[in-house]
């Protein structure tokens, strides 16, 4: 049986879309582990371990939820970590195509590890850490989008 | 922890590509229950009791699962049987809006049974039970379609 | 300007979805038409008649909005009409290419009058006709799908 | 090297958007087959022998063009033809998904038939024989989405 | 009733699908202010100045409509214009997802503004100023792309 | 008729269903020409020297397959060359709207060039050449993805 679910993203920011599928995870699995992938190419609007601390910071009442960050390829990561399951949000206005792409290049590689799709609830179908990012570059009220950790460690990083 | 899992469809007929994802499910799941709904109004190709045989036939090594029928909304079905979470298989080539839209009607009136996506095998990719019935009253060879069991009862309707 | 929208549809039965979308036209056009399709094809749910009367219902808090029922071509009751503008809601979930092949075609055969698409509310978006049918159908509860006066048609007739 | 591809379809009506198509393909091929699939279980609008008038009329000055009907299974009829590609017509507004379907599953069955997609002209996007058949039946204008044999063969069904 | 529409873009360079918009907009409402996006961080194929020189160039026949620029959220300078309306274009080869994704988010943060999105032209549907850039950018003639002012504006540019 | 085929793409790196793809097209053309078209902006995985020298490793036992680069607009190319056909292939996962867009923009400046779609095989329906440089450059074992010469050659790079 599954009993330990990675779910993987980069979270810059987590949104409560994110934390509507941490939720739901943490309800489907035994264990679940967030995990923030370190991308060094691009440019973060968070730092690595701002993202881990809002990630943690949001989860605390989750007793089965951990927070790590990986290196490497996601499915190293998860076998390593000895996890069945990677858990993907899925939104209506989601690149599904792409989502797909990626979890058949992960079954290729490791064919024992499941990629499971949930549906994030429909009042967070539009929001994507993208649009928390634009409205706060803007100075626009993004308070609705996030956790309010998130707010403060966003307008930590303004100041 | 989601220990049972409905994994429901009409199976008319059940193709190789439904097998697979009956085989992931009960990798992932304490039990499963394969689910073929009764559907009145629409004249079928195999009929119930064909489509619950061959399923039987089809999942004889798999001990976790269990092959039923029901009648009536999914949801008040899965309530009754105790499961936290209804199985769905997607495919590259699945009418992914549709499936979107009955798994959040789905949690509007029952939001704590989980609606979870799994990926089809790539080879099934383009199986679907139409291609199987379309290919079948055409008299082509289907046999790479779907289970021999299935096979023998097709042939046995043709009859 | 465009004064006179058009919002048409079979309507059979109507959704919160459709009288969300009703209500955002009414903010947006000094009149609109609701405008039932007559298919005569199709064995309805909910008879015509039934149909008017929910969207009058629906509609009684709305000055600025008509219901009414069309025969033959959309476009050539809009042009009796004198509408400037057609009216169609989008939902994430909507089948976007065909609403988009309707469009072009009404373009084709009558320019002067533009489709205007609109955004249901998100927590609609599974929200459809053929939905609350199913629901019914199975004897569920589809309260939350529809206004009050809908429920009550249903009920009558499914006595 | 291809020399003789099939263009199939139910082609009830041909609407200028096929009649395009089959001018590529007869620029692109030495010889074209289009052949009309005989669905016995729908109610046609056009019969058989109308389609058959209809594309032959359209495709008169294509010396390289045939009209076809055939039953059965399309790769059959591919096989026994002698052909090396299906042609398929793709609009910006196709159901792709189906079409890429039809295509895998077509190539299961016979891996040496080669489908190929090609683009139907811009202005044709909206056209479908579905459309057609609308407008038709409502008394519409139809004559700028079809070949003027087809409006006479539509008009002489009418009558 | 909406009188102010605004439509906003990057027109990097602004394309004949943006213009049919424009003059479609035009009809609709009273005033159409088009406002162009001023994004620090990309670097553009034409300056600001030139984009608003071009846009006024296009639509000095189109008394009713306004070429402005802004900078931060859209949502902010839409309610700072007192528009009731924001106008975006949709094409068959949108990225429709991304379009809802966006009128969603600025849905949650202005509700009383509404997104109205217009259909371009069939013959435009390919077009985009990422096409025209791309095409200018490689020596190859784009004047069937653009306005004949923004051909001057781009051959300036390239000397 | 159509002898000549240009198959165009970066190809950085060259994938198995970029392989299969131009054996699909040397059997239905007389001559194909593999071009990697030149883009000067993006920071190359591989050079177009490596990338020349792999494809031609990878069609060494297809005699009418050539191996070339272009620089420019791509319509230009392939008219120079003579070709009567640009070959694109679709994967299930392909973004299919950017696709089309892209072969319409090319119709509108030559339209005597004919796009045609061939479909990947199914296997490869997730593979892209950002799979590829994305789990090579993350240690991952990327060798069923590629031709044993591409794996050398993106070998020899690393170190």
């Amino acid at each position: 049986m599954a009993s330990l679910a990675i779910y993987p993203g980069s979270f810059d920011p987590p949104t409560l879309g994110h934390l509507d599928l941490v939720t739901r995870a943490a309800h489907l699995y035994e264990r679940v582990i967030v995990a923030v992938g370190v991308n060094s190419s691009k440019q973060p609007f968070l730092s690595i371990e701002e993202r881990l601390q809002a990630l943690k910071a949001c989860s605390k009442d989750l007793p089965n939820v951990q927070v790590d960050q990986f290196d490497g390829l996601l499915v190293d990561y998860a076998t390593e970590k000895g996890a069945q399951v990677i858990v993907r949000g899925l939104r209506a206005t989601s690149d599904f195509d792409y989502e797909f792409q990626i979890a058949m290049a992960n079954r290729r590689m490791r064919p024992e590890i499941e990629t499971v799709f949930l549906m994030t609830k429909w009042e967070h179908s539009y929001l994507s850490s993208s649009i928390v990012r634009e409205v706060a570059s803007h100075g626009g009220d993004y308070s609705s989008f996030v956790h309010p950790e998130v707010v403060k460690l966003i307008q930590n990083r303004q100041k």
